[in-house]
């Protein structure tokens, strides 16, 4: 319960009202555990269609880097490791839940929270060129997160790249779409929904970040992709007993394009307050154009700011300067933009 | 949602009523991530309380095989297993979530789901009088489950003769209570929460199966036993960013004694359903006084059931009979036992 | 350096000469590593034709409990499980192996060491009809002994009932040969080693405890079925650098059946003591016709048998008695043998 | 058995005849298994003379890749990585052998296969200085190579900063002695077998690149450091059952000072081949005194080169250079010396 205004986090309050309405609506309904209910199944249907993909199987999980973990250690067989950004969330802050499950991040160079078709097509090469290949790990598998950890976007063009050089070296596409309401809503995007699905392999739906009390919703586009994976779950403690809590809140964000509001409210708060920035002169760490929003700060200001605000550190940037994150969401109000937009004005 | 009435389970329906209400209460307070709000300690302070344990470690998860996963693989070292019934909840139904942390369940026979303080001696024993136990799994811990999956009670006593053993041999003691609410509201049970937090070096306080959405507080009484759990939930996935979800239910369920109550309610109901089955005639198939009742059906009888009521299949007794089980819960309403007791009646 | 004529175990001394010699005539030959090397190669050669198997894939590794956990992980998927008898070396004496990467060993009750194909057909069905096994461990494998941890064989009959069963199941069939040589050389025994090929998914014809320094050699009848084996080998830490080791050992090994010899060899010095025990009325425990003798002495008895001979101490029989092995090995000479028979002939 | 002269490895031959001369003579001896027999026994007692270190524990394991994965899975807690260069043989050779017991690799830019303390300290420092580092994985140790992968060595002033740097920090350090008789022979190495006991929490004398046919000796100065590690070795495959394998070799490696002795041999013939690489006008890629010699050659020269000796590929320097490895060993003899000089003279 924070008395500042806060632009922390895009987790800082419960879940979207039509969320709790929803809950409190089917609280009594008597159903069968496990995500075999009939919330389940509903919210799966409108997750296929909202695909364009009518065989893919789903399910739903809690959290992001649970998420990620069981995914991964699904797809990748026990020699295989996962290629990812330096900046991935799975390379640094899942406090190694992927080397938990024995297998290696590869990391990349990010560029703003990117990695591209070529250095992915290098690594591998020159991985295969390698005499010793066969006392390395193998790459069995591209992560990449849209948008980024930096809020930046992959353009569709760049995934159909990664798409070709996966398809080339037998990697599986896999992207974390924790945040994947504020880049589908993000007006510079042009990926859709359906796009993912057909590029990827596997990718999931974050709720958590995007309006949910919880949940992440896995897709997988083609049928019998991941056998098992149900007892997968299950193994690494990811199956909930209640799994109508997840069917009925992705049922829910599924229902009257309600996922794809709650993005554009979110991106249209950020927008608000990246122009009063540039108006204000501030300056900008690189081009995020979803919900996050990377400023660099001399530290005097910074100070004087974190006294009215909330808002995340980012990174050192020189030994006056940091960068600083401001995050919208759907539950940002506009009160507290425009009280954020005064004080950046002041400051 | 299902038509008939049903006594499959004790997780089929949302959650108590007072927890959503306090779900929407707070739904727009902004509140840290990672169970570092302000009800997540509120909560703590109460479990504290309860337990007459003002040290205790308390972290919010959200399942019971994640909990279990997550607690014997902080707590054990590599070369150590855990002692169980062969019945218990990680022996058969985690699909082998112990074994994937790396650690074998060191099973012993059950008696309708408990193990004695005898059989854990006699296992350690012959374990160390074998020449060759340096070749073999350590036991390092004692699980055992109040109420057991069969709904039976350890007494006082018992655990206390366990907790006995257990420091006599380096054992950690260990109690699942994913079902806790049904054992503390029996009028057979003489454990009190307390007793539990004197005797255990950890334990948890179920909530899914007691009236939360999901959750389940683990409680470490002395500090400092399991140094570093943030981090290896995190590297579990077990770790919720919105962890408030889980404070804010058990700060409720820990606000007047409404988890004391909750068990109060399933008890009558369940004991209403064991008097009348008693008064008809019904097969016992063994006596367990908490919310979840055994009866040996001929499978005739079982089968005309199964047409007006769910219930769940627990074991095959012999050609003609078969073991059912029906459970309460908090939910379970008056008007739904009543139809019960009717349809006993006629069958 | 025991002074005591010993029958302790089959692994007492170093080599058969001939392996020395060959490691020296081909001490200063230089050779890549891994397991790349000519020798190895030859050795494969011959093992093939051995088990008239021309396609096997062979690798060779150092010792029991590293190949079972390497085999078994390399094999089941990350949700099953292996099924074993509860005797069986990967259930007791490995030390959680198989459970350190991942999987649970799914006892069954042993006679004298074997399991039947019945059992394993009603485990797997009860598993299949467990309206629950979505939650539990799947067996995904059959891993047997021969001859078994007992000292007993089972029949070529038995086997093929049991593979039977496996192919019904879709179950992996892998035999643990750790004294492959003591059943090939058997009167008894009606299963060669073609036999084993034809019949197993994967085996390993024993080295260390038959004549090697140290060495197993796993073979894979169809090529392809592990895929990776050599990268999964260096993961778990079982790639010699310097391959040729084993690679010689077992070139030689199956050079002029010097395998069979060996196994022959310590058949007849076993059979001399069964003979003398069954003369001089110690009671044999169980018939176990490899090289392995179970008696059951009169613990008074046994003590003074203890301070001239040593052996293993097997199990408790009862208060007054405890079972005891003898093991006889290809470097068990007729003057020990003897020497012991006249000792069991005063006692 | 390649024709060619080879420089291609340093374990290329079999072991030091003095070692399979001791294998003959102890052949028949009978011993107990699993290392606790009179020669492992020997050994260790040499070790620790040799160590300066009386109470050290010392353990015998068969490869490189299995020491690290069993040593480093041993020491770290669940939650914690090891720091390394990037260039070590746990960061890219041993096919994530450290993850697959679920721990990450936390990589520093090598130089030269060297880090150095002040970038130690940077990584801890900026890992505690980060706000979320309960969600990253907390460094635990310290890997180094003495020699390294490339043949340098750390001086003792660094390796007393490295240890000062440890002890502030919390940090295990950890000494990968591969070949650490090529360390200790090489006259510009100012680090003694005491001093590194004195330094190192655990390390590693190397045999199997050392002159003996596999075998690695564990160092654990202080006793009881590693409970257990009996157990976790055989967990991990890594306990041989004819233990004496690795004792005998070791006893003999620590009689009469050969292990130092083997060391001298190869320094002196490598020195001879830098000699003439030099007067020859060769580039040398980096200065490395030990067993090993990198340099740069024109692609030409290589393709060239490459039919008459045997050599390793390095890494490509650039479009029309590579840069490739000599190494010498215990085995390498002067004939074949002179052929590779006067073959450099003429290329």
């Amino acid at each position: 319960m924070i008395d500042k205004i806060s632009f922390a986090s895009d987790y800082l309050e419960g879940a979207h009202p039509k969320i709790l309405d929803r809950l409190i609506q089917t609280n009594f309904f008597k159903s069968v555990g496990y995500g075999l209910d009939e919330f389940s199944e509903s919210a799966r249907k409108k997750i296929r269609k909202a695909c364009d993909c009518p065989d893919a199987e789903i399910y739903f999980l809690t959290g992001g880097t649970q998420t990620n973990a069981v995914v991964i250690d699904a797809v990748l067989k026990s020699y295989q490791g996962v290629i990812a950004a330096d900046s991935g969330h799975i390379s640094i802050h899942e406090a190694g839940a992927i080397e938990f499950c024995g297998h290696k991040v590869l990391t990349l160079p990010n560029h703003y929270g990117k990695i591209s078709a070529e250095q992915i097509k290098n690594f591998v090469e020159t991985f295969n060129n390698d005499q010793n290949h066969d006392h390395m790990v193998a790459p069995g598998m591209v992560y990449i997160s849209q948008p980024t950890e930096y809020g930046t976007l992959y353009t569709l063009n760049e995934l159909k790249t990664i798409k070709k050089i996966c398809i080339e070296n037998n990697l599986i596409l896999y992207i974390d779409g924790a945040r994947l309401a504020y880049a589908l809503a993000c007006p510079l995007n042009d990926v859709s929904l359906k796009n993912i699905a057909e590029l990827c392999d596997v990718f999931y739906i974050g709720g958590t970040k995007c309006g949910a009390l919880i949940g992440e919703a896995v897709v997988i586009p083609k049928k019998n992709f991941i056998p098992h994976f149900f007892t997968i779950m299950k193994q690494h403690g990811a199956l909930l007993a209640k799994g109508r809590l997840l069917g009925i809140q992705f049922d829910e964000l599924f229902t009257d394009n309600l996922y794809f509001e709650i993005g554009k409210s979110a991106i249209k708060t950020a927008d608000k307050i990246r122009n009063a920035l540039e108006k204000f002169n501030y300056k900008i760490a690189f081009h995020s154009p979803t919900n996050q929003i990377f400023v660099i700060l001399n530290n005097e200001v910074m100070k004087n700011l974190a006294e009215k605000v909330e808002f995340s550190f980012w990174e050192k940037f020189d030994e006056d300067h940091t960068v600083v994150r401001f995050a919208t969401s759907w539950a940002t109000n506009s009160d507290d933009v425009d009280k954020l937009i005064d004080i950046l004005s002041q400051t």
